[in-house]
């Protein structure tokens, strides 16, 4: 074992450059393949767009009365790097009345979005020639976070059943594993899988990787729209349930997906206490805060939103069984399952090239879906379709998807 | 040479891990020593608190309209990722016109702060065992975004003249400079210094910049604050000046200073237009976009800005001038000349501890400055106090000052 802090400078090791003068790494970084197919196609008259990750309704009223509230209130200077206090005790008491287990203030850090929060977490844990495995298909932000850092990202796939959900092989997963790995990715409410961890294999990775010293770093984002859940609040399984406090487990989430709150930039990770430092540096050399009045709206959003939480939860459940009955009897279809997030994930028989094909039903029945592709390689042949939509939109598209896969 | 790509794999390199299971390099990153002696004390009643680099009015009232005229429109949705298109024509519309040169709207990337624009060309140009040469003594945040990428900042001092005046020697600067420097650093106005680059010396380094292949990354955010400025609108010499449109050269900007926006977090970078990809990635994988409807609140402070700005400079010239007034007359003080940004930074006679005495003038007189140590061992020995603050709250801290320092 040679430790890098003595390999830097005793040895020559330089990086390629890209002819703009960036690193090579970087240049090499995959840019968005929704947005490749998205951008070009976005003015076209008439196209039904299912193709982002992101409700359709815009922040309720009381979220938006209350971000003005703050602004008149002149919460315009810079705030503490962790978040308000305000704010970090909200979601700490809200997260200890989900889990039904004592999430303390000192284990909340605020950031700024899911995504924010992703990037830290691989700054606190990710150096060069080490590797964070990741259970696929899956978003792909959270592998170029490790790539920035110079480090791999491995996917492990999930497997989908007979009966059209996505099982994990969990033996598979920590093979991938060597002594480079250091973290586990997961994301449950899976996009675009829509596939729900249960309980039982989130102990079983838990314990594994607690004896391997692993990170466990779990995306919750979508934790609030699980379909069949008989939890209270009809949420899905968290690894907060069962995680020690002390335990090496990181839990993102975000105001994004269940506060229609997208564009506000805001979330925040659950970690252990004494990791509250470094991540109180990350916030100050990223971010500095989020956005100070944006914070304030948070703590409206979780004190008053749970009633349009529910709402939205029936209507994308209206949506998702309206999807699942009209996609499942289309002759090209295989359709997996979605028991939480918003989105019918789906491969088509016949189909190799989701790009092209994300093309096609734009030009000839113009519905705009994700290309598996985005989602990886283990996501080509397959087309991912975002229901966080109007009901008669969402019955449209199935209109127009039926002449062509039908 | 051995390129790193190769390295990695072939060699067992592992790197070490703090107790809390973060990587030792994050534990090692300082925190901020102003908010190390701010924190504690904030409390304290009749504190006249001069220890942050930020204005003491709140953003003007047509911004904060502006923000909630576009939470009315609903702009709270994902957005491009390099900023809404209004704000960026916005944006380079100003800076051709205060530039004096056509700046391409390809060549400007909005971003979540300048803080975050330093992490993000962090991100694009560091990798494990580069270095940055930084001219000091500045505001420490961009040393420590690379050493989150594992590399390693370099420091050279300004030189203070009997005139107290600060002076860049440029040899030295270069002298800094190795196979592994990819960018040079140089913040103009300078945060603490004050210092106002000379255009002489900014055509020199980049000139030199040329000659070696080396970024120039100008932070200017402070652009706006130049008190003996012969430029039309009364700004400090920039890089985008002079430097060709291809040149590697980045140059960050904010909103916080000079339109009173600290809290909202919002900025931009100008930089080769052949980098607009690699920088769409980045703020991709760190954030996303800015907050939406915050960023049509640029769009006003920049399109109707201009009286609040001049009006702003007013104030804060009258503050420098009492506190360079004041200041030059006390016995124990030696000022270094404010050029430009609001700070008066100087050096105390017979103090050697910076922090200590940080703590001694808020127990003995009750004002709160920043310790010079925040700034570098260079700064050691220093003070820098914010004079972006009510003239009589001024008139009142140098009262209390004169009776230590005087």
């Amino acid at each position: 074992m040679v430790y890098r802090e003595e390999l830097i400078g005793k040895l020559m090791i330089t990086q390629k450059r890209a002819r703009n003068g960036l690193r090579q790494s970087l240049e090499e970084l995959p840019g968005s393949l929704i947005r490749h197919v998205a951008e070009p196609n976005m003015g076209r008259e008439g196209l039904i767009k299912l193709w982002f990750g992101e409700p359709d309704v815009p922040t309720p009223q009381f979220i938006k009365d209350a971000a003005v509230s703050a602004l008149d209130q002149d919460q315009v200077f810079y705030a503490k790097n962790r978040g308000v206090p305000a704010l970090r005790e909200v979601i700490a008491e809200y997260a200890t009345k989900l889990h039904g287990a004592n999430i303390d203030i000192g284990r909340i850090t605020v950031s700024g979005s899911g995504m924010n929060a992703i990037m830290m977490i691989s700054e606190a844990l990710m150096s060069a020639g080490d590797n964070m495995v990741v259970v696929g298909p899956v978003w792909p932000n959270c592998k170029e976070t490790v790539r920035i850092m110079d480090a791999e990202p491995r996917q492990v796939a999930l497997k989908l059943g007979d009966d059209g959900r996505w099982s994990l092989d969990i033996e598979k997963l920590f093979a991938a594993c060597d002594e480079r790995t250091q973290a586990v990715f997961i994301n449950s409410p899976g996009n675009p899988t829509g596939w729900v961890m249960p309980r039982e294999e989130q102990q079983a990775v838990l314990v594994e990787c607690r004896k391997r010293g692993i990170w466990l770093i779990s995306d919750e984002v979508y934790i609030r729209l699980a379909y069949e859940s008989d939890l209270p609040l009809g949420r899905a399984p968290s690894f907060l349930d069962i995680a020690d406090p002390e335990d090496r487990v990181i839990v993102i989430n975000s105001f994004s997906k269940s506060w229609s709150m997208t564009g506000w930039r805001l979330g925040w990770i659950t970690h252990p206490m004494d990791t509250g430092q470094g991540f109180e540096k990350l916030v100050e050399y990223n971010i500095a805060n989020p956005t100070t009045f944006v914070q304030y709206a948070g703590v409206t959003a979780i004190e008053q939103g749970e009633p349009f939480i529910a709402q939205t939860l029936n209507r994308y459940r209206q949506n998702r069984d309206i999807v699942v009955q009209r996609l499942s009897a289309m002759r090209r279809v295989k359709l997996s399952h979605p028991e939480g997030a918003f989105y019918a994930f789906f491969a088509v028989d016949g189909m190799s090239d989701s790009v092209a094909f994300a093309q096609k039903l734009i030009d000839e029945v113009g519905v705009g879906l994700a290309p598996g592709l985005a989602f990886s390689q283990d996501g080509e042949g397959w087309m991912r379709l975002c229901f966080a939509a109007d009901t008669q939109t969402v019955s449209a598209a199935m209109d127009r998807l039926q002449s062509i896969l039908g």
